[in-house]
């Protein structure tokens, strides 16, 4: 799999922006991408093509990081994705200024933003149930769960792009291999044995939303500037031992990789879908009746050592049962800020059935379940080894698409 | 209670660092405290004083955080209190250049450092006992206790400095005025009813610790530039309803409240005592045998409406299960990086006695064992009333003291 082989997620209905470098642009600045054509936007607005943009900012798009673009207001962003539409509808890209495009073979992408904050929410019923059936024999979700968003808040530092490699990190966990667990839970300190994935959505914030001042759901979008692909890679046995009573901490610090391309709520409008209906009452912000949520289909891939590439499971967000706008209301509830820049992840995103699981917990039902490898000969993963790669990819349609979000296993160090 | 009140706390043996501004120093820049003198660091480096410390860049101190100061070698910190110290003892302030320095009166304090994440542990053992009895009916501290310092990410971005107001916080929690309530929980949204503070020190990340390096607790100082007093205000019904399994996100996402002036750990070194003895053997990273915690006693003041003052609780640091120097260890174990800027909580210094209480939960069992405020006329207290003004101090000894880091509580918005 190469970073061309997602032409299609790339049409102009996508339009995309990232943060990309190539050798006729060796400073990181943002871009668009058309296909497999990287755009680099400071070159359009030199040549005047969004004069007709007032409210744009001079050298808005030579920084480093989107910040700047994604703080502006949703109506300016629209004005620049209208502006770029016409543009390409109406000529190729090569009638573009002059090395203002590369292939996005030749393109090395960064991180598209700078994160102030990381909140993850676990907003899919499946997988909260999933999870409550395997770690704790009953499969209730949380207190809370269809009263908000549950979620905790992660570290931002350790956020890294598509394709950075993720080192397996040691902590403390209880030794399940000691001849007397589970009656004596001895706790030993070493590599993690329990390595997982979660295949989540993350919401880029854009707008600030000042201390103090709340939101409704119904305003969020607003402040939301659009979507990555998350992988939130977890070391389920140190979660497990440190989350009793303050939730996870080094079981999720040491990585998390988002996708270098951040999708726009225009580009998704179509694939707006009802969400599920509340079970409770809703207090004003969190209200969000209509076709809130995406119809965005994900896929998580193992490619193992050998190779050969095995489809661990196939989801959808539409089925989260809170939308991203309740997420963004409910952080904001207590008076909390929203900075641009800050994501908000969906937490795993699971369906019901065998085969749409978004992590290994629940597809190897905590590593007891093997799950064969394809053309592996007889290879099978329990949880993630030395070597593996995991590839997220999440599909919107009518040639709107997220790329990927691929990160490879790294041996613990010494 | 004024701000010159605290002149004995910063004596030469202190020397702080924090960010001021004056009606002669419009601008927020660096500056540092004796009695109740400011001065100005950016003056004194103009005027050549700091020139024998060559590994000193230009114009460090006219930042407006303390970030680019604190990222330097500790070293070279050392020498910048050493050139301080010898000028102030062989002269007055009335000797530094003119107009470098002001009353602490005329002065404003400004966040000292921009804070890239916010991690909060609870290295308390009574704390923990205390908590556990009060809410779960049992006194046993987390099963993770003893073999590392438990925590959880906080939120960076609504961390203010002391004298900011705090909001009352709205959110969803148990009814527990419900007839009902606890057979039936019923959960209602609204104005946060059990509004507590939690009194900690906070450790200030200075020099960075790169991601994927791991730390040694014994080789944690270098990375430490020094600590303030920090209030975790906390939402405990809030709290308690969303931190199963998470931990807690909006029921303290809404306000933390840090002292103003950063006291370092030379500055602290004549009051390193022994921490508590480890009571499982700790992996090589954990292990900080010798004098590595500080004896600092720390005072909960509640300013009523009234006026009068009444003293909730007085404590000492010294006793906190787990080191400075251990929490830095920990957070680095899984490979995470350390920012400069970055605040480590220690959680609420709790001593085991009645009166040595860190905050209303324990002070009042959950609310339930109103506190007798001093001069109200039978006032009382369960949890915090709008108005209310919680005051808290630090003292490690012969001129040595944090100051204070004090905040109001607001009624909650509409």
């Amino acid at each position: 799999m190469t970073s061309s082989s997602y032409s299609d997620h790339f049409s102009i209905h996508n339009l995309p922006y990232g943060i990309a470098s190539s050798p006729s642009h060796p400073t990181p600045q943002c871009a668009t991408r058309l296909h497999n054509t990287v755009i680099f936007l400071s070159d359009l607005q030199s040549a005047g093509l969004f004069s007709s943009i007032p409210s744009l900012p001079e050298n808005i798009f030579s920084n480093t990081t989107l910040n700047p673009f994604a703080a502006l207001p949703r109506s300016t962003q629209t004005q620049v994705r209208h502006v770029l539409q016409s543009i390409l509808q109406t000529s190729s890209t090569s009638s573009l200024p002059e090395s203002s495009t590369a292939d996005i073979t030749t393109v090395t992408m960064h991180l598209p933003v700078s994160i102030p904050s990381f909140t993850d929410y676990s907003a899919s019923l499946p997988h909260n149930q999933h999870a409550g059936q395997i770690i704790l024999n009953h499969p209730a979700p949380p207190p809370a769960f269809f009263h908000f968003p549950i979620g905790y808040a992660g570290r931002a530092s350790t956020i890294s792009v598509s394709g950075t490699p993720v080192t397996r990190p040691s902590g403390h966990f209880y030794d399940r291999t000691d001849p007397s667990f589970p009656q004596t839970k001895k706790v030993i300190f070493g590599p993690c044995r329990a390595l997982d994935y979660e295949l989540e959505l993350g919401i880029i914030i854009g707008k600030p939303l000042p201390r103090g001042q709340g939101l409704k759901a119904q305003d969020a979008e607003e402040h939301i500037f659009g979507l990555v692909v998350l992988n939130d890679w977890s070391a389920r046995d140190i979660q497990g031992l440190e989350m009793v009573p303050l939730g996870p901490l080094n079981g999720k610090n040491f990585a998390t990789t988002i996708s270098p391309w951040i999708v726009t709520l225009d580009a998704l409008q179509p694939f707006k879908t009802p969400g599920p209906e509340p079970r409770v009452s809703l207090p004003a912000h969190l209200q969000d009746p209509g076709e809130f949520n995406y119809d965005i289909s994900v896929v998580t891939e193992l490619e193992a050592g050998s190779g050969a590439s095995t489809v661990l499971g196939r989801g959808n967000a539409k089925d989260l049962f809170w939308s991203i706008r309740q997420m963004c209301a409910h952080l904001a509830s207590t008076g909390c800020d929203l900075r641009t820049g800050d994501i908000l992840g969906t937490g795993t995103v699971s369906g019901e059935e065998e085969g749409s699981y978004g992590c290994l917990l629940e597809v190897t039902e905590g590593g007891k379940k093997r799950v064969m490898l394809e053309g592996g000969d007889g290879e099978e993963r329990g949880y993630l080894i030395d070597g593996d790669v995991v590839r997220l990819t999440a599909w919107a349609g009518e040639g709107v698409g997220f790329g990927e979000c691929v990160g490879q296993i790294l041996p613990a160090r010494d």
